[in-house]
């Protein structure tokens, strides 16, 4: 079977996907009729060919019929002839290591080979050859890392090119996902070539671990999966007005006074094992430090931070946004953000910005004086405006770019051109984009991905359905719109449902973002996905199923 | 703190609830407002007093401010003298020793005592007391069993008296639930007296293992969780249309083809062992074998048995529900039920009888033939209750009680007047439970129970806030509610899910099918839930969180 495309002009749906009827009566909760799959489709055929679990889909691909066997004492993946990265490559060795294991599965790496008689051949390598003179092998993934990868599959050996280690991560991903075993156990990828690269640079998953403190081992499963999904970002939500987890190394009573106790922080070394296990995979860690909203839990270990609120002409006992008219917050803020910026390596801070509520301003008698003296009557946006300012010049001071939430946009502060913002507001966000890119800046779409919102059925078919692009606005500013991500508010998540939640609901942003623009059959997205659900399963990701049906090697899985 | 409160007239509400108004902002999904904690009530308090977290709350509850220390190496739980149950009674045995881990943890066992200062005194035993002649232990819980308990603490033992093994079991959950770890990592337990006893006597969870395998372990954990919320009914949903893994020793080919695959099937060991881990924890399995629909996967090993469907002259190819109108097709129920009737010893089995379709039958030229020769005109729901009457005939000649859906009642098929008829439609099921409870059959509430339905944020208020006896009717019909059932249908649920899914939404159902009826504060609920929930994770449950905060040892726990 062959599905050819071109790079430039795709031809998609070439796949007959046969029209899904139903028979039987599905009992008392029933998904939309078009998904629900025939009897025979429920589990996952072993004669599937092996585009039938991709995920996502690459931008082109062809396959034969022509089957190679694998042999798991054998096979290598190695790096090719003309590689600008070697055996001193830590981040290519790594994922060497990684693959292989994915590939064959720790219980048949002692497995004595057999002879498939459905193969035509056998593939013994896979060679890895990196282009640029820069591979990347000790750098760190930025936005404009080139994703981009050529893979060839055919006897003997597979070649895997790209300009960048990144790309590499990336068709290694593929090609394991090429490979599929058979009921004999025997490992077998078609004859193929596909040309892929990422159709937005920025490709995110957004974590709170504020609202629930998520142990390590969640956050780094979480990003394993992300790589099983080619996602490249995680948006780090570390702190909020609920808890101060982050342990900083200037400030300690932050997170001993603000965490909710004192075994859910992540220690310096915590943060540096996060980063280091997303650079593997090709992941950026943009954290964010919410201000001046959101900051209650920032008030209990650094004194005169937040704003006093008032009651009559008392003060209340409780406590505001951060209080924007003290020299002293911003001292504190430089030095916090300085040491942010020299823990975290990438590019990028996201600085918040969202939700601030102007009542504890309002109700503050000295608050009140010094808008009067800055000229701001009574336009508390203003206020906001001078605050975040200031934190924006500080943040620049460190050479770091900045990312914030709509509304640090909508209030017209001044924005250094690079500011990506964010757009998280599902009322009309397709307006929301077209002015943030008129103004000419970057944007990220998060507003349709709130994935904490759950409801019954199939709602990735929802999150699937997303068109980025369908926004009023020229050529130049979709081109502005470079990425998007799917977001998983704390309220009701911690390491107990975290990855039933995320994944593999999360895949479908991920493939929105990833895939070609008319990569949108719900059919042969179905069939897939619930392939790529059953291998993340056989991964280690507790990911919840689509429907009915089964995965073959699920009963041992827990 | 002293709640006290007559068995017969309970006076709820004295603990004060502090009102919960919330300062600060809580992003972008937020619960209902009224139950947004406090931050100082985000984690468990340390000096939280032991009623703080009972979980289903007892009918009668007095408890003093005298705190009495329990020492992990001479504390004991013991037989009580006059007992009729001894050391060779296998349920408390194991009830003893699984309480006493539970109580003090698996890593406190060597840990040296030391004296809290807090205690006046210590608690050395638990002394257990079974008054009755018949105390149970070899037996099988059944719908009239006595689950009462009185427990007393006070210097130095505590007595539990029941007059049944299953009272004994309830309440040493209770006094599990008394004690609790200070600072120091003392173990406390206030001096208390407690009469309790259940609301309802069934008090059911359904599991569906068709739509989704459930692995062995899974379902065993459930049984764990559900003992710690007083539940004492499996509903065992154990085959459907999309799969049948009931591996059946007369006709094994059911689910040798009818099973997803060969492993995913409960061999007569599986459940056996189920049945007699639940018996351990008082719990009742009720295995359902739903027809005359909801059969797809019996006709894959059971030829003739489904009604083959027509379209126009010609057999489809497709198959309706089971056959009604061959001898065969009884022949085949009366031999394979004989068998269900010996492997699962609850004097109940649940027969289905919902949602049959006719468009098959009415396709099909012989069914018609027979519909004329019967006189039913074109009334299919006839055939139904004729098909159902004979069912119904076959289990009750293995001197076996049967429940049923409510459609079975609905089309006036004669019932045996123990028959227990299960509500599920949610539309106006009040009426329906009056219409049943009227024609003088018992009945369970099922219909506002489905946890298969999710939506964002607390939905467990929406099933506590459900009282079961509001349906109009005389006193006489009210007693005919025995009970209710929390459903976790299986389409979306399979063992990535279930657990965080199902722990602790089933709780809310738990509590109202326990407690008084005027156990109605949501903010005390809210508090005792959460910490209840601690504790189910502490105990190896994945219940998932109710909404911010967290657990003094989640950080250890996955």
């Amino acid at each position: 079977m062959v599905r050819a495309m071109g790079v430039a002009g795709l031809l998609l749906g070439l796949l007959l996907v046969p029209a899904v009827l139903l028979g039987a009566s599905f009992g008392r909760g029933e998904p939309p009729p078009d998904l629900q799959p025939e009897p025979s489709e429920w589990g996952t055929g072993s004669d599937a060919v092996s585009e039938d679990s991709l995920w996502p889909l690459p931008q082109s691909l062809r396959t034969s019929h022509l089957r190679l066997q694998l042999a798991p004492e054998r096979f290598q993946v190695v790096h090719g002839a003309g590689s600008s990265a070697g055996p001193g490559c830590g981040i290519l060795q790594d994922a060497f290591r990684r693959y292989y294991e994915y590939i064959f599965g720790r219980s048949h790496w002692r497995k004595p080979h057999r002879e498939s008689p459905s193969a035509q051949g056998e593939l013994s390598q896979l060679q890895v050859v990196i282009a640029s003179p820069e591979p990347g092998c000790n750098s760190f993934p930025h936005l404009a890392s080139n994703e981009a990868y050529h893979l060839t599959v055919s006897e003997p050996v597979a070649i895997l090119k790209a300009d960048e280690v990144w790309g590499a991560l990336r068709g290694l991903e593929t090609f394991s996902q090429l490979v599929h075993e058979d009921d004999y156990g025997s490992f077998l990828i078609n004859e193929s070539e596909i040309y892929d690269f990422p159709r937005f640079a920025h490709r995110g998953i957004l974590l709170d671990t504020s609202r629930h403190y998520l142990p390590l081992k969640s956050i780094l499963t979480n990003l394993d999966a992300m790589a099983f999904n080619k996602f490249n970002v995680l948006h780090w939500h570390i702190v909020d007005d609920q808890s101060f987890p982050y342990q900083s190394i200037f400030f300690p009573e932050l997170s001993n006074k603000g965490a909710y106790s004192y075994n859910h922080v992540y220690t310096p070394t915590d943060v540096r094992l996060v980063i280091e296990y997303a650079r593997l995979r090709g992941i950026r860690v943009i954290p964010e430090f919410d201000t001046p909203g959101h900051t209650q839990s920032w008030g209990k270990g650094q004194k005169d931070l937040l704003t006093p609120c008032y009651s009559g002409e008392q003060p209340s006992g409780s406590f505001g946004p951060v209080n924007p008219i003290l020299n002293s917050t911003y001292d504190f803020m430089a030095a916090l953000f300085k040491e942010i910026s020299s823990v975290f390596p990438d590019a990028y801070i996201h600085l918040g910005g969202d939700e601030v509520s102007f009542d504890c301003w309002r109700s503050n008698p000295k608050v009140k004086e010094f808008m009067k003296k800055q000229g701001f009557g009574i336009d508390y946006a203003k206020l906001e405006s001078y605050y975040i300012q200031k934190i924006l010049d500080i943040v620049s001071s460190y050479n770091k770019g900045y990312m914030v939430w709509q509304e640090v946009f909508d209030n017209n502060a001044q924005l250094k051109p690079d500011t990506v913002v964010e757009v998280w507001m599902s009322n009309n966000y397709a307006h929301e984009l077209s002015s943030v890119t008129r103004a000419g800046f970057p944007a990220i779409l998060a507003a349709p991905w709130y994935l904490d919102y759950i409801s019954y059925g199939q709602d990735w078919t929802k999150y699937y359905r997303v068109e980025p692009l369908n926004f009023p606005g020229s050529e130049k500013q979709k081109k502005l719109l470079i990425g998007g991500e799917a977001c998983l508010w704390g309220e009701y998540v911690d390491a107990t449902n975290l990855t039933p939640r995320l994944w593999p609901r999360a895949s479908a942003v991920g493939e929105r973002l990833w895939s070609s623009k008319n990569v949108t059959d719900l059919q042969d997205a179905y069939r897939r996905l619930t392939n790529h659900r059953c291998r993340m399963l056989s991964r280690g990701i507790a990911a919840e199923p689509l429907f009915v049906g089964y995965c073959p090697h699920e009963a041992r899985w827990r």
